[in-house]
């Protein structure tokens, strides 16, 4: 199956991603019958591309890294935004869109302030265009999950989003794919790289700052970091679990949220001395008909699994109906993981392609 | 969808799935659009029953618990044994079986000693015969995976295993639908209720015998627990692991192996006082082209997500080439989780059937 992708944001987590798919090319195509290309892509601050024959990886990471715009001019051609991107699209791939065969990837950062706008726009304007949408950005799923779920499932095409939390250790997936007949009643998680990094290195007497700095420099935290600090990052992705897991209709701001920006060292040192540990946890629960969604640090005993997560590990148990509690780690974390996850949706999307082309629906096989 | 079940094997997670189902059938049938009935049981000791119309599971489970045959007579009728009952399904539920409408249920207990006959026998026929197959006894996946798969592709049929290795924790599902274009490099994980459960006693002071006698009441551990004890149940696992998620030709045969006898109240007291805990791991990598797979205790040390594990806790870390290592947790382990394997295996055949139905295959559904 040959598909067509457009990409909306072109940050560390986008460019990871373009490279995972060269690096991949092979077992995708070998393994899963998938081919990509490519067609167009806005950017923050290097303006934009768009060719229906297809864009060069290699040239557009050499452009970006050289500060010029990835269309290879040296400014920003103005009114080459999102809308231009879609009208594109619409007019250069018309056939692709009809058949199902174009994905938008969309990357931009969250948003907390404005509702999830214009991330949500973004979604709903491309599904109205029928391309797929896969996002890596929380802000589509914690604020506007079921209308874009329904809208997605009007128009016949997928709306993923395995990255937003966790990176590529799936979870939504796990849910969907894996426990069919299970009712999530309950979580807990250490869901935000950054705090958990700061936490673990007060705990070996580095500075808040100091960590802070390190996960900057790596490109994980933003310059702002105060999404992460706040636990606004951490809130997104427990209004996401709601949503999704548990059919809830939560946003960030329903989330009771405590940064960790109050915790000094002398809390962490005394934690450890009595053998606990603090980690910034999300959780959520039912109570009296309400689905309560929280994130606060906790300090927790040795033998809790969410204790053990150190630096940028994360982790997250589901308490379910019938299986008890099952927990997934993700030990190793870091942007090809992020990146990852958009690959695998992507696969998502083309092995159900297949199979709809199978059942003798309208897709079919580019020439 | 209508699927009719064979049972082979009645124990304790036979018995505890037929309830399962029962207490499940609405969300099977509102949510999964499966309707299931049960026509054939076989059992070691109680007889054996076939009705093509369904038989109760209540009168099932009566007969059972007051030691009389299934069938409602007062002794074993000759003959009745597995070959009967496939016998009787070809007969009465031809057209079932020509549909794909018919799974046999196959949970009769490991036994190592004979190269994982005849439950690879039952699996075999039951293909041939045009039944799925789903399987809570290891021995089928961990003695002849690669046989049993190219056989139940070339019917048209599935053969499932998911309760084979950490219950109805999804591990081979985990793998096969949500990490796509994703290598399994090695692994490691606790996968024995059991023996941790007897190292778990063990430090808390309680003498091993003690242990192993509650699990053996509470129906975990065999009478003969020699298969827990000596590492074969771990190294079954291990093997069905290999042959499954790394494409490998192990049988438990081929497992390096060490049980726990050997750990005295010293060891596992000693492994404490320098806080290390021993724990029974088992594990695979590759090594100069071979694919070494091993099950031995092991010191741990406390940062370990294994070494957390205590009591009936089961987990795995999946090494990977993209994502890092990927951990799962069983934190509650139990009968019910076992049985749920089995429902969550018969889902997936529901849904595929469902879908081959769309797609005009020749599945078609029960008058």
């Amino acid at each position: 199956m040959y598909l067509d992708l457009l990409l909306v944001g072109f940050g560390h987590v986008a460019r990871r991603f373009v490279k995972l798919l060269d690096e991949r090319a092979s077992v995708l195509h070998d393994r899963h019958d998938v081919r990509c290309r490519i067609v167009g892509v806005t950017t923050a601050r290097h303006g934009a591309a768009f060719d229906p024959n297809g864009l060069s990886t290699a040239v557009l990471l050499d452009r970006y890294a050289s500060g010029s715009s990835i269309d290879g001019t040296d400014r920003d051609r103005a009114g080459r935004d999102y809308s231009w991107l879609l009208s594109e699209a619409r007019h250069h791939t018309a056939t692709a869109c009809a058949e199902g065969r174009v994905v938008l990837i969309e990357t931009t950062p969250l948003d907390v302030t404005n509702g999830g706008f214009p991330a949500i726009d973004h979604v709903r304007e491309a599904l109205l265009a029928g391309a797929h949408v896969i996002t890596a950005n929380k802000a589509p799923v914690a604020f506007g999950y079921r209308d874009l779920a329904a809208r997605a499932a009007a128009a016949g095409r997928r709306f993923f989003f395995e990255g937003a939390v966790m990176d590529g250790i799936p979870i939504f997936n796990l849910v969907r794919e894996t426990l069919p007949a299970c009712e999530i009643l309950r979580f807990r998680g250490v869901v935000n790289a950054t705090t958990n990094f700061i936490l673990t290195a007060m705990e070996r007497g580095r500075t808040y700052h100091d960590a802070l700095t390190e996960m900057q420099r790596a490109g994980i935290a933003e310059a702002d970091a105060s999404h992460d600090e706040d636990g606004w990052d951490a809130a997104a992705k427990t209004a996401a679990l709601i949503n999704v897991l548990m059919d809830g209709d939560a946003t960030p701001l329903t989330v009771a949220r405590e940064g960790i920006r109050a915790i000094t060292p002398d809390r962490v040192h005394d934690a450890r001395a009595r053998g606990r540990r603090i980690r910034l946890v999300a959780s959520a629960q039912r109570e009296g008909g309400l689905l309560l969604g929280r994130v606060a640090p906790e300090e927790l005993h040795p033998g809790d699994p969410l204790a053990q997560l150190d630096g940028l590990q994360n982790g997250l148990l589901l308490e379910t109906d019938v299986l008890g509690t099952v927990g997934i780690l993700q030990l190793d974390g870091g942007l090809t993981q992020t990146a990852y996850a958009l690959l695998s949706d992507l696969i998502t999307i083309a092995k159900q392609g297949t199979r709809d082309r199978n059942r003798g629906h309208s897709l079919a096989p580019s020439p």
